[in-house]
């Protein structure tokens, strides 16, 4: 058994997390069950974490110095909820708070120089790429990279924003046109043939949790359909949960990670990007293991040992975005086998994530099944199929 | 597949709970997680249930007349969270908003003498009983009734409180010295094998959904371990979960309900008590049914269709009580295969539920088993075994 480390929170301790949506909601959620208070920084007075925090800091911005030391007194430790705070913010409450994770993974993460570095680092590979320091630097990258290539910022990307697939030279001119003068870095495409992740959770003592790789489908650049186990070959899996694993250690982590990664057609797995925090492809854990990934944040952070990351269920899970989603949620909400997660945001606007549904099923069930059908009632609206 | 009825809540709506304890507390994050604002009405400032809900009414006394005003305007919908709030509250919200259950159910349960009537003609037997109104009434019925018998309130009794047993007739002089004035009921001691119980739930539509019954061990008249199913014949299992269903059906409830069994060693079932509301013997449902006992009693109260009750694992869950029950948390959290839910009660006095852990296994295991051990680490304190 492990043992709880010397540091670990006890039950009434306060834990302070930076950002209100539905990461930060739903990590909570997690830290309340354990029987801690959650204390939520946001800059939006009725935002998702809000609602089911104990107690939240209310700022105009992430940068507010008054806020950000009022809730660093409030706290017994912080983490965030997703990896674009700024950065500032967390090296302000790091001089005054314990920060899982630190500033350091916060750095590499917002940056895709720097994660693209760090996962060669780590043993990862990734796709061919060069930085783009203007529009000379484009053509000489294109020169060496080829097309068809992606052209990224480097900073604030996150559900296909800041970037822009280039087929030609025209394409590369318009991109840069739009995407300048940021920071960008251009990417080979990878043809890939799946698009897995995998979810590893590193603790205070250093003990890693690795979740099942999942496949994972997207609509419009954000994540529509996660299966879990992914249907891969188990050596596939493996390599994808080692991989996870590596960037835990490398990032000398406490907390969770998500790893995207591309499936080449030889069977070769190629590093897409990192997340330092809870993902969108990690939801179906919550109700499909014992231990779910908001848990795991929350065991990591608190100082506590990690909860097993078993798996007792196949799962797939559907993300309910915009008004097509907000649509869903009746037939959702009345089909048995389906459990609804929804966020508690007021807007339905398009391209926002309002809740997910998982459905589990027996084990074994997605294994080998080129084509599943997982959500019916809503394919009366648009097919819901596995890629 | 159920229909949605006409008057269900849409995500948003605010669902008012009257009371701020574990169970107001579940009930918050249960519909918080289908994408209500939790809305808690509680005589604590930092109760369990204030601590997660988007909103809370605080007020000196459940009777307070402005702030129920208040919390009507407030909610879309009310529920309760225990049968000992005062009837009078719930009348005075039911005139402004829609309470499920309503002040009828509530006064049945408040009432052991109504609760009596209603098993009877509901069809579910209960041990001979007399109503108690001097010490002259409570001689004859001793005389009729018999030694040993259990005198009790008939209002306000709950983990034990409010009763005696009573062996000889000095036992009854001092229990009635000590109960007295208070109307009371003096029953029959059942001589039970086994304590059960089984959860219903109805929606606003009229289905019932009921859970598999379970049975308790109770310790210091406060239930200390569940184990789902209960380890008795198929056809004893089958007669709770009617009596459940006809329980909720004749109280023509919006909400769940928790029916108290005794098992005779000849197969009788004898109903002891009811609760119109999630049931610390229900606990283990959040965590081996894809629809815990939380989530059902909101989606009745809120007018959606129910959810499966199917159970997909066995499961124990064992109370963590005082001072003891605090002295746990360290090995439970860190034992894997075990879910803890915690309710962040300051106070950890003798008597007081603190949280709840729950073991789920796999489907089958506990069937037959005449003892089980399922909480090892805690035995190192005292043995934790079934009955």
């Amino acid at each position: 058994m492990s043992r709880r480390p010397a540091d670990a929170l006890p039950p009434g301790a306060t834990i302070g997390i930076l950002g209100g949506g539905q990461l930060g909601r739903m990590s909570a959620m997690a830290a309340a069950r354990l029987g801690y208070r959650a204390h939520v920084f946001s800059t939006e007075a009725d935002a998702p974490g809000v609602q089911v925090a104990a107690a939240h800091t209310l700022a105009a911005a992430y940068v507010d110095a008054g806020a950000l030391a009022r809730f660093a007194d409030a706290v017994d430790v912080v983490t965030f909820e997703f990896e674009n705070v700024p950065a500032a913010a967390l090296e302000a409450l790091a001089g005054r708070v314990p920060c899982r994770p630190g500033p350091g993974v916060l750095a590499i993460a917002q940056d895709r120089l720097a994660e693209k570095r760090f996962l060669e680092a780590a043993g990862v590979p990734v796709a061919p790429w060069r930085a783009v320091t203007g529009a000379e630097s484009l053509r000489a990258a294109l020169a060496e990279i080829g097309f068809p290539a992606v052209l990224k910022t480097t900073r604030q990307g996150y559900d296909g924003r800041g970037q822009a697939v280039l087929r030609t030279a025209e394409d590369a001119e318009q991109a840069f046109a739009r995407l300048s003068p940021k920071p960008l870095v251009l990417e080979a495409f990878v043809p890939f043939e799946r698009e897995l992740s995998a979810i590893a959770a590193r603790g205070a003592d250093g003990a890693v949790a690795v979740y099942d790789a999942v496949e994972n489908a997207h609509r419009d650049h954000i994540l529509h359909l996660s299966l879990a186990p992914a249907r891969v070959a188990e050596a596939v899996a493996a390599a994808a949960r080692d991989s996870a694993r590596r960037v835990a250690e490398a990032l000398d982590l406490v907390g969770v990670v998500a790893l995207e990664l591309f499936l080449l057609a030889d069977g070769t797995l190629i590093g897409n990007e990192i997340a330092p925090r809870p993902h969108n492809s990690g939801h179906w854990t919550m109700d499909a293991c014992l231990c779910g990934q908001f848990e795991q944040h929350i065991r990591a952070v608190a100082g506590l040992p990690l909860g097993s990351p078993a798996r007792h269920a196949d799962a797939a899970m559907l993300n309910l975005v915009g008004p097509e989603g907000a649509a869903r949620w009746p037939r959702l909400v009345a089909e048995p086998g389906v459990v609804l997660h929804w966020y508690g945001k007021a807007d339905a606007r398009a391209g926002r994530k309002l809740g997910h549904a998982t459905r589990p099923l027996p084990l074994g069930t997605l294994a080998g099944r080129e084509t599943v059908r997982l959500f019916p009632e809503a394919r009366a609206q648009r097919p819901d199929v596995a890629p």
